[in-house]
């Protein structure tokens, strides 16, 4: 990043006032009258009715539409173990997009936890102040003992983002890319560089939406991840498969689909040359991919190819996913995210990039068209469509699935959070 | 409370949207430059600057205008032990009142412990995502472990409410009520009717800003705590004192002062009529008192009367205290609410009442005069010059005791809190 880049950062978050957020008051204060129903006497009236049906705090508090983002700073980014506090800025960025997305409120925390039991006990202990919770920048394995515990201690929506909301963004992505390509998920061979959270969790989905395992093959740092390894933990041992496969240059010879989920510049143009015919490249490194769409084009043109940046076409971006899916969650008051729901934004989202762009996409991108196919297959962050469908199926799929407590919004589907949350 | 209040409290909290706080953006967010300033890949410069010092998150992150609200419902208002959940509309309640008066955001945190120690590792463990903690309705004793062990092991402010505010501005009220009555603390006899966290904090002050213990006659559920007493724990057992008063009634004889910090209609007419001359009157029990100020006048002329409540003068709320005491705190970066900044606070509380009212205080009244006196001991809530006043003292007592990480502010006295903090 260049110094005039960073110094434009730091100015951002610095000036005028420190941090991106603020806490501001959505009823009358003025008189004494206010802050007595606000305060002391007249709260002692929703307290006492919570007392009687937790439910109620729904009613009378913020929590339904309340999102904590939670880490503990391990696995910022692109940028490694930072600790606790270092993260703050990138939770309360995920909180600046909860709101400028999805009209939810957010809190971040940041854990500073001896254990990954001591973090498991300290958020659920106070899990039941919010309406969900997002899981962010907590590094492997770690997250994935994380994230089960929460989700069996909490009645509220445990989600990690880095997982799942890549996970659903990156297949429906490749959904539409595979069709645009004539091939299919059952039959294709998929090569996955990085076997982290976000791999795991991509992999794991992608399966769920109908890869075959033996199709996929991933790679850490040591290779292939075949069963002969024995330097494998149980979640990246889920990905074994039996191959005399060892190397990228092994398994990338006749791919359909590369996943780059590693590093930059970690995939080579005589890599991609190796790949069967209309390679799918998503090189989701961020912000350097594993290899440069203008590499990557200039090595072969029947590339279809997906990256984390904005600055090309079919940017991977989990702010396709995570505000719409706990959007839909939050109105539906979902005890969970599980995967029907999680499948459902997967095909709301692509289905949303085979629908004829508007107005307002052509006009952020200074764009004349923009169609379905290899330079689109993917929603734009700018698609205020986005709101409209992804909450809506989310929430269709809780109903259907049993675990939303309120029925399906009258309603739905949105058409802005403004004119129905009134802020 | 009538059916229609009850009603009308219900109402607030619940219409047009759920609670009384959104979380909303202080920073541009329309361009996708603005979100890859507030995000990815901006948002790492902050973070590798936190990283580098942890001082920088004050910089770059909301944290320094941020206060947990924290509790474990165990002590809500006059209602008890309700449980965390229910809790929940006093902590908001409590964030409405810190960002109407004093600008500062805050977040609710209700913690669900199975110990006082797993309560304080949860608290500790998340601390530094905060500028400050206001610890709120947790009942004693277990309150006076907590406190101590988060002022321990968090570098920022710990400050329990329902003790140290209350204590504040009881203090400061009393300092005028005696000034009026021509008397002194260190020579008052004061009767403390109820021996709970509130009670142990305020004679505590007293003692700090000059009364003699010895002089002090604290009342629990048993009666006097006495030194013959077995029933006492350490803290009660600190106000125990050699006498063979047992009673209120044997106590108020030729009392100075009563403080009444218990529940309504505790504290009898017959037991007024035995203080001394010009007697002082707090009945804070809260929305009924110990007495009601009706039937404190009705008994005797010469009384001066407090109360918790609005439509009665001299209201004893901690609405005069805690927003702009942690304002102070948080401005010059304190790493603690010491003795020194609460005593500052009460001398700059009482000096208030002495100034003429502004006619905004007279106008929020509908009077035509209010004159420091019998009447008018304790400043009003409405008093814009609170912010003026308090959060300058409360700073200036930290930078000289040692505790502010910032010089005394430049911007100080603060006129307004929307003009310097842009919020």
């Amino acid at each position: 990043m260049s110094d005039d880049k960073r110094q434009a950062a730091l100015d951002y978050h610095a000036k005028p006032i420190p941090g991106k957020l603020s806490v501001e008051l959505t009823k009358p204060t003025e008189t004494a009258k206010h802050l007595s129903l606000a305060y002391s006497p007249g709260v002692a009236e929703p307290c006492r009715e919570i007392a009687l049906d937790p439910e109620n705090a729904y009613l009378y508090t913020g929590k339904g539409n309340l999102v904590a983002v939670v880490s503990d700073g391990s696995a910022i980014l692109g940028l490694g173990n930072l600790g606790p506090l270092a993260s703050k800025p990138v939770m309360e960025g995920k909180g600046v997009l909860f709101k400028r997305f999805a009209g939810i409120n957010s809190v971040d925390i940041e854990v500073e936890a001896d254990s990954t039991q001591a973090f498991i006990d300290t958020v659920a202990s106070i899990a039941n102040t919010w309406g969900g919770i997002n899981l962010e920048d907590i590094k492997a394995p770690e997250c994935f003992e994380i994230e089960a515990a929460l989700k069996q201690r909490c009645s509220i929506p445990v989600f990690h983002d880095d997982q799942h909301g890549t996970a659903i963004v990156t297949a429906a992505g490749l959904l539409n890319a595979l069709d645009i390509a004539g091939k299919t998920l059952a039959h294709a061979r998929i090569v996955c560089l990085g076997a982290g959270s976000a791999a795991i969790a991509c992999m794991k989905l992608l399966i769920e939406c109908g890869a075959r395992a033996e199709n996929i093959f991933m790679l850490d740092r040591n290779g292939v991840i075949h069963s002969g390894r024995s330097d494998l933990n149980q979640y990246k041992a889920q990905f074994a498969t039996e191959t005399p496969l060892r190397t990228l240059d092994d398994a990338i010879e006749g791919a359909d689909v590369f996943v780059g989920l590693s590093g930059p510049n970690l995939f080579k143009p005589e890599q991609l040359a190796k790949m069967a015919a209309n390679p799918i490249v998503f090189a989701c490194s961020n912000p350097d991919p594993e290899i440069h769409p203008d590499v990557a084009r200039a090595t072969r043109s029947d590339v279809i190819m997906g990256t984390g940046r904005s600055d090309y076409p079919n940017q991977v971006n989990n702010v396709l996913g995570f505000p719409f899916i706990f959007r839909g969650a939050l109105d539906v008051r979902a005890t969970a995210i599980n995967e029907k729901m999680k499948i459902a934004a997967v095909h709301a989202l692509k289905d949303l990039a085979r629908e004829p762009v508007t107005k307002e996409v052509l006009d952020a991108y200074e764009l004349d068209s923009l169609e379905f196919g290899r330079g689109y297959i993917i929603p734009t962050p700018v698609d205020s469509r986005l709101l409209e469908k992804i909450p809506a199926a989310v929430a269709q799929a809780a109903v259907e699935s049993g675990v939303a407590k309120k029925p399906y919004p009258a309603h739905y589907p949105l058409k802005s959070v403004k004119a129905i949350y009134g802020q």
